[in-house]
């Protein structure tokens, strides 16, 4: 007979309805196949091809041959073996960086990581080592920072959103902080997704990015940027990150991926931390060495073989990824446009039923004048086909409960306007009636 | 000016001599380029060769293609997209635990991770939830699982090996129990390496398994089995894992491994966690189930091109990952022959200086009557030019201050006498003079 747990004596993570939520939503997609949805933030598939990853690999391994030297013993060992902490491509990476962000990073300062998700964990282990340090968070938050910091134990506190379009709010930020300081806590980060956030699709304008950093700078405490969908853009011009606008000051832990760029799975993204760390010996080190030993204890290196695909496929569009991804982008923004149109054609008026208009990315927001949760969405999904995230999941502070997520960009415009038309009959069908 | 940030305030595993000693030994490696390196772990890589990727990859595909029937559209999916977060390849990791270990499997009791070092995260995390838990680790232990441990905060208590060549010793697993259960404490889990573990290359024997699996039934405390060097013995007859003697009971949870057998730049690893979770609503999960949450919020999912690979590896090899690394096994048998019949040569019948004699894997452990310490290494390694690892670091207990650690998988046989005439030379000029 096989000994049986008690999922109370395990990590109280595990019994968390965050972590359940996400179960929650994989079964639900998984119930429904034929549903067209909304649901996953994943990026369109047809850019891929598993043809082309011999000719990616091939193209880095020339580049360690003929740019780099290396014999083929060298390369086999870069390849094959374990290597460094940090990462094998972390001079491309920077070089990316530098075309197409404006982003002056020494290589040495980045740490290659297996996904964004990784980074995160680890910023988050480093910079809250006791129990009155408080994580800050963007509210709505993605769920793979307040599922990290859940984790790690930590304390998170919600920053609103300056309204469906707006971004985090600087001076929020700066009313936490006071606030949290008040108390006796120790307030040490503040996540943040400048352009086109997950979730709510919202944007900082330039003058918001540099009121944050001042308020960033001010207060002390370090801004965790999260870049996945910057080159996505509606338009094709970009707005300067948080990590380009401050230059070298160090307010700003800057998390890289290549998911939704290259591919994701590879699993391959980066952070830049070039902050000093002054030891009680006088010693100094950059914050990525440090976060590098973490690494060691959680994954000790990112796939060698999958940093050499990525490393090629920088190589080949010549470290300049942003130009590497402007069909992708406009791809992209014609779904957004499409969305936004459908939306508008098969809700446009309807009282109390309003949007708001990513400037791109992925999602939209939706709010409605019913309880979007969990229970709503399965009726949807078994009466009208068309799937959708709950808003409720991503607010840490509670929030959300009459909106919903739209991702667009895992589909076609034809399915998307077939999906929002689907959405149109169940949303109306729960208004109220007589209104 | 760049913000500094203070060592003290970050989280205190960053200043643990634990972590520091990995940053260390790198350091020494990096300095002593030309040194015989007896240092690092790793397979030996003149086995791998880059050319073979394409190969693995397709070989994977065709399986996805003409067994798994599936279409072009979905092979794109499954091997460019965000996957099942237990992964891809656990049908065919099962079929190889069946074939190479009598091990029988649910693939959905798997979940493939990021090297074994992210299913150790895993597991800890799972188990020690409270102040009171405590994680047993045999000792001297493998400093991946106590950095680990110290990375998530959680108390660590040592179980000594049963001598030079015993492995852990099951009556000092029950004694530490007692002795944590009087003291209040809650002993959760008991991490232990039963093949030629890492660092001590001891080996315990059948009946030694079957009597520490009689005291984690009657004590409760799980078992977590690591099993990177199992195919490595000096002869090829195989000794059953804890997991394949222990059934379906669910005292083990098995940690397994690609880094030696496939590839270390692969980051591919995989857990077996069979044991059924109770929650409080009286529905059950598997504790990979629980396992795969955590794992979303550290890396999401192992690269599904570094699986595809690894999956083409195992294909290739008829699901028989055991016959595969028999060219392996012989090579590494010889070094670990060469190396104990070096140290006979150089060093037999030098008073106060033994060795152990292990069964086969990759380490050896050298007692000698002189600390042998960071300082000696370095002084050993710029005088002598041959690189070990001091044992202390191997040691959460204390201990180990007069042993090292000898790696012997990473040299040829040439390299191993000659790095073993230079060692004795170090160790003779270090004995006690006319003793």
């Amino acid at each position: 007979m096989s000994r049986e747990l008690h999922l109370a004596d395990l990590h109280g993570s595990l019994a968390d309805p965050l972590l359940d939520a996400m179960t929650f939503l994989n079964e639900v997609t998984g119930r429904y196949p034929d549903a067209v949805s909304f649901a996953p933030g994943r990026p369109y598939e047809e850019f891929f091809d598993p043809a082309d990853i011999p000719g990616y690999l091939e193209t880095y391994l020339r580049h360690l041959r003929e740019e780099r030297k290396l014999t083929e013993h060298q390369i086999r060992r870069e390849v094959f073996q374990y290597g460094r902490t940090k990462g094998l491509i972390a001079p491309l990476i920077a070089g990316a960086l530098a075309a197409d962000e404006g982003i002056d990073a020494d290589p040495e300062a980045l740490v290659v990581t297996v996904g964004a998700q990784e980074g995160m964990l680890l910023v988050l282990r480093a910079l809250c080592a006791g129990p009155d340090d408080v994580l800050l968070v963007s509210s709505p938050c993605y769920v793979g920072v307040t599922g990290a910091a859940r984790l790690l134990d930590l304390t998170v506190h919600p920053v609103p959103e300056a309204g469906p379009d707006g971004g985090l709010d600087p001076g929020a930020l700066a009313a936490a902080v006071r606030e949290l300081r008040a108390a006796g806590k120790c307030p040490r980060a503040c996540y943040v997704v400048p352009d086109f956030a997950n979730p709510s699709g919202a944007s900082m304008d330039e003058a918001a990015r540099r009121r944050l950093l001042a308020a960033a700078e001010q207060s002390g405490v370090l801004l965790i940027e999260d870049n996945p969908y910057g080159f996505f853009g509606r338009t094709a011009a970009a707005r300067p990150t948080l990590k380009a606008l401050d230059g070298d000051r160090g307010n700003v832990v800057y998390l890289g991926s290549f998911a939704k760029t290259c591919f994701p799975g590879a699993r391959v993204g980066y952070l830049v931390a070039d902050q000093r760390v002054r030891a009680p010996d006088g010693r100094t080190t950059l914050l990525a060495d440090e976060l590098a030993k973490l690494k060691s204890m959680t994954t000790v290196n990112t796939s060698a073989l999958a940093q050499a695909v990525i490393g090629g496929m920088l190589l080949a569009g010549g470290l300049r990824l942003r130009a590497a991804n402007e069909p992708a982008r406009r791809f992209y923004a014609r779904n957004m446009d499409t969305l936004l149109a459908a939306l508008e054609a098969a809700l446009g008026g309807v009282p109390g039923v309003s949007w708001n208009h990513p400037d791109g990315g992925f999602f939209a927001v939706v709010t409605v004048p019913f309880r979007a949760d969990a229970r709503a969405l399965d009726d949807c999904a078994r009466k009208h086909g068309v799937l959708w995230t709950p808003m409720d999941g991503f607010h840490p502070g509670g929030g959300g409960e009459h909106q919903l997520r739209l991702s667009c960009s895992y589909l076609t415009p034809d399915q998307i306007t077939d999906g929002v038309r689907r959405l149109a009959d169940f949303v109306k069908e729960r208004l109220p009636q007589g209104g």
